[in-house]
């Protein structure tokens, strides 16, 4: 007999792989960390297990993959929304982002990181302020996270000059080099808000540590005439002349892009975290997918902070982006349920540089796992598995996550997280920022 | 002491009526099927009740109304998707219709009560084949609905020849006159399947009984081809011409819409029902609701069959109205978090011609109400009700539903059918879908 740590059975099991392989009734093993089997339920007799793990007919796939995120924005979820951008900027999240310490942070990412869990996210690529407080919360959740801190051209309400941001950034690669689910990215904002010396800079860090290096790209068309005006060129083209394109650049947004623009980042092997909900609420755009996807370009998915979307439900996310891409092109066939559902698993795992460790679920991978209970009328009957996961799913139908082994959920309970107190320390901040801010809450 | 048959404490009410007035902390009272009042809860102490409600801070609002479906395609839940419109009509849907009957329709449709109810949906708007399977269906599951056959040239499955189809409307008629929930429409199906000897003949029946009148207008760029070739005019100037445009029609899609048409639209006070997500799913466009709300034309929402979206959710639909609107117009101040919720509630009943009775929390109103948790990690924190519901709640996030005084959900379980039951009988029909037309299925 083979022993498993943890046996999952009687799953339509989605691989991802890339074959793309499915096994119903199938069975996944796992020992330690890592997934050491998946197969047919017929072979799933030749293993014993600590823990067995009953899918009653139910999903099983990797965990989700959130490629941009502000996990922190949670506190301002819903604070002021439907607004002009730049009212919505100035008038409401920067005045409360300007009263934000490293704690905050933390109490924001740790009801992000419940959040993400409870609707079958595994991993997230988080930008923003205190980063390492967001490395800390993803640490306490049990989350893989890549993590980086945002570096601009103005000081900083973390680190003040741009130089101690580099120094802190330095600082989280030391403090978190041995930790198994946690990397430290190199995280410049934006070609509007960075100029070239710092974009340069970040880059070489990002390579001598072979670092990811994350960037917001393209997002706004007021980005691109800005970079226009400065610079004579595109976003893209901007970082092309700085040599800043290069497979370890993940770009996130790339709503305004031409054909150019498309040329360089395939040629370069760039990848594009797409985050829909956020480019619609914000009316920034719609970003090129089909295109991109028809160049072979990754493509991930991202759901942006909660300000602007407002959750961080990626099987929502999926929906959204099936749906919107065949609107925006009139053709019903783009991007179906299958090309989503590999864009919000293995292709973001691609995106982080994480492809060989997650993403699908192979022996030898690390073992992220979710489990989907499709005992329920919504997603009754099942004709086919990525269909329902695309289109019918909501978070809310992830039953039990695994990350790294480790069960964080399991039949909607949170293991690692308090999920009484980590909402009630949100809500006693979300009090602190109507009293102080009550222009910015809008009431 | 005033006395109440449910007094719902606790909430935060949004009534949803003429002057959207929120009560927070507030109360509702209900006695038989009627509101009788709703306050801030310091009034609540003059009140007994033979059941209390403690919404724990949550939101109460009226329930959601979905004015377009075909409630019984729940049964053709994902077994078909991202295809072009005609192969996906002709070789999938259209073969599985074929063999359906009064009892399977009554099947799916009480399988998409089940669902409606569990997310937040109290009145629903149906179109299909064998409605009085559906109607059968509505009344077991003490669901509000506005049922009506579908009319057409051809022969249908159910009744034959149209003659029958007029008289089994009428038999319907007869059947629900006395009942509380069940109102009786004529539904044609549209201009292209309709020759206008049954349009006419259709809108005088309904003038002659005062019944809704229900039909797809304007959905495709196809059918605009279709009738412009037919008659040289557009579909909407084609029912215009049959005298067929007047307050009680209610007109499906209405994405391909001229200005001259909105202007009939208008002038004739024509409710519109918009599926955002099928819309988008199929390819079929964007309809123009910003434009069509500020000439103050009625505009409520539907999630169409489940074949084309794939759930009923209209928490979910909210979200993707509120966003598609703003990334079409690149304007994130069109259609906003309180607007969306009107289209949802007190537009629906203006829709279906029942804004007397429900629509809004009103003492006199039917009480068709939900409630809210809002105690999760996604509906943290809470600064504003209706940006959460809109942008952040999913249909899960119902906790109970009352359906004309009656508790139909009361802590996620439903009291007026047996879910696992309700699910086992759609397993079994899909079983036989799968059998009998392996290659509808795709597999």
């Amino acid at each position: 007999m083979k022993h498993a740590d943890i046996l999952i059975i009687d799953a339509w099991v989605l691989t991802m792989d890339a074959q793309r392989r499915e096994f119903n009734p199938g069975y996944l093993a796992i020992n330690g960390s890592q997934i050491t089997a998946a197969g047919p339920m017929a072979e799933a007799t030749a293993w014993t297990a600590a823990q067995t793990l009953d899918a009653k007919g139910g999903i099983v796939l990797p965990g989700l993959i959130n490629t941009h995120t502000h996990a922190a924005m949670t506190c301002f979820r819903g604070m002021a929304d439907d607004l002009p951008l730049m009212d919505w900027l100035q008038d409401h999240i920067f005045p409360a982002e300007a009263r934000l310490d490293h704690d905050q942070v933390k109490t924001g990412t740790l009801l992000a990181c419940a959040e993400m869990i409870l609707s079958g996210t595994t991993c997230f690529c988080d930008m923003y302020l205190f980063e390492d407080a967001v490395a800390e919360a993803a640490h306490q959740a049990g989350m893989r996270a890549v993590v980086g801190e945002v570096l601009y051209d103005f000081p900083s309400p973390n680190y003040g000059p741009i130089e101690a941001g580099f120094a802190y950034t330095e600082q989280m690669v030391a403090k978190w080099r041995d930790d198994p689910l946690i990397t430290i990215a190199v995280e410049p904002h934006s070609p509007y808000l960075c100029a070239p010396d710092l974009l340069r800079r970040a880059g070489e860090m990002a390579r001598r540590h072979d670092m990811p290096l994350v960037i917001h790209l393209a997002e706004t068309r007021s980005e691109v005439e800005t970079i226009q005006e400065r610079y004579g060129v595109t976003p893209v083209g901007h970082l092309a002349n700085l040599d800043l394109l290069y497979p370890g650049l993940l770009a996130c947004h790339g709503v305004m892009l031409t054909d150019d623009d498309m040329d360089l980042l395939q040629s370069h092997d760039v990848k594009i975290a797409h985050n829909a909900e956020s480019n619609m609420k914000l009316a920034s755009g719609i970003a090129p997918v089909p295109q991109l996807l028809a160049r072979g370009i990754c493509v991930s998915l991202g759901t942006d902070g909660c300000a602007s979307n407002n959750n961080l439900d990626l099987m929502s996310e999926m929906d959204t982006v099936a749906k919107l891409h065949k609107v925006n092109t009139l053709d019903p066939t783009v991007l179906d349920a299958e090309t989503v559902l590999g864009m919000a698993t293995i292709e973001g795992a691609r995106a982080l540089g994480l492809a060989d460790r997650i993403g699908s679920l192979e022996p030898g991978k690390d073992a992220d796992v979710i489990l989907i209970d499709t005992r329920q009328p919504h997603l009754t009957p099942l004709y086919h598995p990525a269909s329902h996961l695309v289109y019918a799913a909501r978070g809310g139908d992830v039953s039990t996550s695994i990350i790294n082994g480790q069960i964080v959920m399991e039949n909607r309970e949170l293991r690692t997280l308090d999920r009484e107190r980590v909402m009630e320390d949100v809500h006693r901040l979300a009090r602190a920022i109507c009293a102080e801010l009550p222009d910015a809450v809008g009431r």
